[in-house]
């Protein structure tokens, strides 16, 4: 199946990188693929630079961003910083409807810099990213998930071992069950995925960063993950 | 050893009586004692009023703020609802130093009602309930905790099979050794008090609760609570 992952940063890249070992064809959409492709820096946490990324991954093609929101079918996968997002997502629409009737998944968390370190959420607490999307773009299917956890758990949960979990939430019943479907193909066991119901409640996972952040100091490495423990 | 609780909801019965269980002597405080006594219905949550609660636990007084603050020498509890939180602490201060040098225990969470359901925080994202009672009181050392789950759930912790977390953070580290203490006496495992730092981890903690709430829709009863599950 066709799919786009918006982002090529390191969560980008590494869910375009296991979209693809799935078996599925897989672009990466970026706002100007000629200057991605130019960079030979590594990035702030030490990443080397796209053009080494890509040069491993020769089947994952790099177009502009509405080249991708027209590729991807089976879904759109926005893997932009959160402050980019929506510039992004309405840059894949292609001022068209490239990106209507699809299944757009929000792996991203609208973390704002601005102000140094820790980050802040924006919106936070009274809205949501995932809202916000699923608001700009009605015809998508909006599921918002992952986006509590570092990449590399996201498609390798076994990375942390016992139970631990992955919400998903949306308003599109049957664009969540497509989502499930993939988390399964990623090693998410059925049990370890939890529908929060709704997009409100891309507010609730989105705020859970703050904590998250702060675990990745005191733990010393982000190979962790949220768990719900709950009496039966 | 005393102990002052402020605040004669659910929570602050709870803590109330577990500390007196435990063999302390325990007062709550509250801004009107003879119309907290007064009041016969139960509350939104189906509570039954404060006197009913009252007379199973004879042992533990009912006094006015100013006075829980005096008398809560091991340290002074705040289980009142976080937007009254800081008025309350202003009157348990009593005008004086009713609280410097004390340990207060901060187990509320700034939720705000005022737009409907679910609740915002408010404070959020770029500052804390935390961090506030911290400033307003320079003098006190306080030590957030608890706030991430039900009131059975902190006092109780085997209420949840399995291994789960809770969370302490505040800039004096001798008040979070003391609290650490007292959360053992509680039945937390020392492996699972998790120290998040300084005081403005507060923010991190309460921003968890819009999650925690929604859960509560998902999961039907309140006996879970968050774990942080990890790679070694």
């Amino acid at each position: 199946m066709r799919y786009a992952v918006l982002g090529t940063g390191v969560v980008g890249r590494t869910l375009a990188a296991t979209l693809g070992a799935l078996g599925h064809d897989v672009v990466i959409g970026t706002r100007d693929p000629a200057a991605t492709l130019a960079r030979t820096d590594h990035d702030s946490y030490g990443n080397p630079p796209y053009r080494e990324w890509q040069a491993q991954y020769p089947r994952i093609g790099l177009v502009p961003f509405a080249d991708a929101g027209e590729f991807g079918e089976a879904a759109v996968v926005n893997a932009t910083a959160g402050v980019t997002s929506l510039s992004a997502l309405t840059a894949a629409a292609g001022g068209g409807g490239n990106l209507a009737g699809k299944v757009l998944i929000d792996i991203a968390n609208p973390l704002d810099y601005s102000a140094g370190m820790p980050p802040s959420l924006n919106p936070g607490n009274t809205d949501s990213l995932g809202e916000q999307i699923q608001r700009a773009f009605p015809d998508s299917r909006v599921v918002k998930t992952l986006n509590t956890m570092n990449s590399q758990v996201m498609v390798d949960p076994a990375r942390v071992p016992g139970d631990h979990d992955v919400f998903v939430c949306g308003d599109d019943i049957e664009a969540k069950q497509r989502v499930t479907e993939l988390l399964r193909a990623f090693g998410w066991p059925e049990a370890r995925i939890i529908d929060l119901g709704d997009i409100t409640a891309a507010r609730g996972t989105e705020m859970v960063l703050p904590l998250w952040l702060r675990l990745l100091g005191v733990i010393g490495h982000a190979d962790y993950n949220f768990h719900i423990q709950r009496a039966v």
